[in-house]
């Protein structure tokens, strides 16, 4: 990314900036729509991207240089709102109840089920698509290390179980809800996403906080 | 997979099965050797993978169509090691305590770092590959219904909490084993392994067991 961004910025002017994340914003609604509707990523021409998007191709790579980096770029605005909403949960008062783990859990639940065939499209692409990994990699690194300063803390605190590991168990849940929420999340109705965010709820609950010093 | 298997028996005669068996064994070996030294899937050549497994291409022609073939093969054999060891786990007594759960669960975790490299190749590879991808997700679907009736039958027995829902919670936890061990055991050396196979063992003793009705 960061050796792409500078031609861009050259080329879109720096007023511009807020147009190219409107831009954004529109071409990630065309995407996230079309895979709604059953296309798959390899099959989506930029030529459809634009018609859905009601733009033209020349705009397009006045933009992007191409469909990964369009996608790497909607991954980070998706992931940049889900990590916000999943950093209430490690931002929650140490001596919050479980109602409202399960509140805030219930939000990161239902995020993710908005983007949820834009981010299984991220996770098939990951493996192959050098960008989209790192920029996938690099996200949920940052859940992991958000993740282990909050058991970090809560076990300074006493809110959460002294006795485990910050960083592999932080490092496991974490990829607990990267995969699993792929996994389960696409085609679920409300009542099957409130189950399932009752479930995430359940073992970070037991994991990390129930039994601790401070909590019930 | 089912379309191909009967050119590849008629060719390599019903005698040959266990053959075949033994002949991916030394692909699978090569593999993996040259994933670990740090070969990319993508740049694994067919010639590499025969030479390095002391055998000829036509050889390897005459037992597999591709390379993503193979890629599909060994990621059944391999996943059904896994599959056994990770049985061990939810094939224990209903009364098993602790520290037998936590013996399970560091099979799984050895097991699982055993193949760390194929692994994670198979996790990348998965997105695009349609075999492979389906060979994974049958699998994982398979995991995640044997955990979902040991919970089950624990909730009848008593000694899986009540309160949970089997389904999901099988997901999040088969998910988390899946991604979890893909991110942290690539290079961990047995210390760091057994660290990771704690966190595993609590999250999972303290989401199913911990509190249930004949547990501690």
């Amino acid at each position: 990314m960061a050796d792409q961004a500078p031609s861009v910025r050259k080329r879109t002017g720096a007023k511009s900036s807020r147009g190219h994340v409107d831009f954004r914003g529109r071409l990630l609604r065309a995407v996230e729509s079309l895979l709604e509707g059953g296309t798959s990523y390899s099959d989506l021409g930029i030529g459809q991207i634009v018609e859905a998007a009601g733009t033209s191709r020349s705009t397009f790579y006045l933009h992007f240089r191409d469909k990964s980096q369009l996608l790497e770029e909607c991954l980070r605005a998706v992931m940049d709102d889900l990590l916000r909403v999943a950093g209430l949960t490690w931002q929650l008062p140490h001596d919050s109840d479980r109602a409202a783990v399960g509140g805030a859990m219930g939000d990161v639940v239902s995020a993710f089920a908005t983007h949820a065939r834009l981010m299984a499209t991220v996770a098939d692409v990951a493996g192959v698509d050098g960008r989209v990994g790192s920029a996938l990699a690099d996200l949920m690194d940052q859940g992991r290390r958000n993740l282990a300063d909050h058991i970090r803390i809560g076990q300074q605190v006493g809110s959460v179980n002294a006795g485990i590991d910050a960083s592999s168990t932080a490092g496991l849940l974490v990829a607990m809800a990267e995969r699993g929420l792929i996994r389960l999340t696409p085609g679920a109705d409300p009542v099957a996403l409130a189950v399932i965010a009752d479930s995430m709820t359940h073992i970070v609950w037991s994991s990390l906080y129930e039994g601790a010093a401070c909590r019930g």
